[in-house]
């Protein structure tokens, strides 16, 4: 059977590749204009799973989704990490016998969060113009539709296979460290009885706390007395509450321990205002694809 | 005397805007292209202070410079919050007597962050195309330039004033809970005797830990045993060294915790693998200037 999978973007979007990534191609993309749409679509029961960046190891995380999760009824079921790859993109020499080459380019269109990511490439090619676009897909679509041969995208693989497009210069960007977080969300709440056996799960879970000393050290002094490892946490301001905050934690388990998080769990709603547990999923691994 | 300032961006960019905010306009102002090179600058006292900003209310954190602040020798001295209104921007009119109104407007140029918190705006004008420009600043700039009757930006107030625009329509942000943390950096490394008298400040301390399950929990105990209050905490991924983490925190502490707050850093660097204390600042407050 099908699902019905949404991403943000258009094909081609980092969104849409770990969407790929993850659920497979013989299923039923959809990108959206906003992460809203997302959460709207999920708890419409339009669509069957989510897929949101979370974080970014070089831009850090994305405060948008994290409010979001907090704010609607979702359920996270697995987690994705997916390696960025920037490479310069020009259409197809109309003539194949006429190559193209980098000294012919004299803009490159780009997220400028991409853009940002290759200053190295960008100062070794000085005559280039980087240009922003709304999307490194986006920017794709539009250097194949324009059909010139003095202008390139800098987006992925993916994007050059979809629209068409040759790579001229692979890998320029700076950090080959660039990879970003992705949730996967849907509606149902599948709490699970019995987890993969022998396998290292997270938990994640956002919280409010009272206005106590100490009270985030009693909350972590919960999970440090089991020894169980928090794998991240992120405060955030909640909005229109000048310095009150949200915390997020991912906390890893081993299935064997399930029983104890959930033990763990009922311990620290009795030390929240509000705590909301997002879901329980294996923990996933970097895949290195150079 | 007058300062040299270096922040990221053009005039009427959001950090020159912060950057006017905390120093006053009587100081050299200087805008760079990448946040590399404002800390390049410091280093090498070619500017006396750096403004940075660290985490939007909105978008989240900023990884570059967490990751900036961490390898670079760089003090923190102060921290500012810039609240964040974005407003459509247009050319001034060449005849007075000629009025452009929103109807007339069919694109609209800013930095795709911008675009993306007017969602509601753009879909009350849904005849305007929203087109991603490299910053709200340059995208007035542009504009400025064009003087055209159908193109506007979003952009800040100041950058309408520097570019000599006409603001069409106030503070088309969705949300009014919008605001930018900046801290100011300097090469200097300003270990006070004294602090002020009766203030609350703050330290902003780097780490990372041993492997040792517990060792955050140790950590946060630390501070919560003094009763002192974190009011940031984060976890950033390392580059090079998959799921291994730095930590950051913000410590709060009254100006007459000082020695004790000492203290309590020489009891944190027994139990860390690195540890550096960015600096210690007087807490700052979220102005609104609605």
């Amino acid at each position: 059977m099908k699902h019905r999978i949404v991403y943000q973007g258009i094909p081609g979007a980092f969104s849409h590749i770990a969407a790929l990534g993850h659920f497979g191609a013989d299923n039923t993309f959809s990108g959206l204009p906003t992460f809203h749409e997302i959460f709207a679509r999920i708890e419409n029961r339009q669509a069957d799973y989510g897929v949101i960046p979370l974080e970014n190891s070089l831009a850090g995380s994305i405060g948008e989704n994290y409010d979001l999760l907090y704010k609607n009824d979702v359920s996270v079921i697995d987690e994705y990490y997916q390696p960025i790859r920037h490479h310069v993109l020009i259409s197809k020499s109309p003539h194949s016998d006429k190559t193209i080459g980098i000294q012919n380019i004299q803009r490159i269109y780009s997220h400028p969060k991409a853009l940002e990511q290759c200053i190295k490439f960008f100062k070794n090619h000085d005559y280039i113009a980087p240009q922003a676009y709304n999307d490194t897909a986006e920017a794709a679509e539009y250097v194949a539709s324009e059909q010139r041969t003095d202008i390139a995208a800098i987006a992925s693989k993916e994007a050059a296979e979809l629209y068409g497009l040759d790579i001229l210069v692979r890998d320029v960007q700076d950090n080959i460290n660039n990879w970003t977080r992705f949730f996967i969300i849907t509606s149902v709440h599948p709490e699970p009885d019995i987890l993969v056996h022998d396998t290292v799960y997270k938990c994640s879970i956002i919280f409010t706390l009272p206005h106590i000393p100490g009270s985030l050290y009693d909350i972590i002094g919960i999970f440090a007395n089991a020894h169980l490892n928090l794998s991240k946490i992120e405060s955030r301001p909640i909005h229109g509450k000048a310095f009150e905050y949200v915390f997020y934690i991912d906390v890893e388990f081993h299935s064997h321990d399930y029983a104890l998080i959930h033990k763990l769990i009922r311990l620290c709603s009795e030390m929240t205002n509000e705590i909301k547990v997002l879901g329980y999923y294996p923990k996933a691994h970097i895949k290195n694809n150079f």
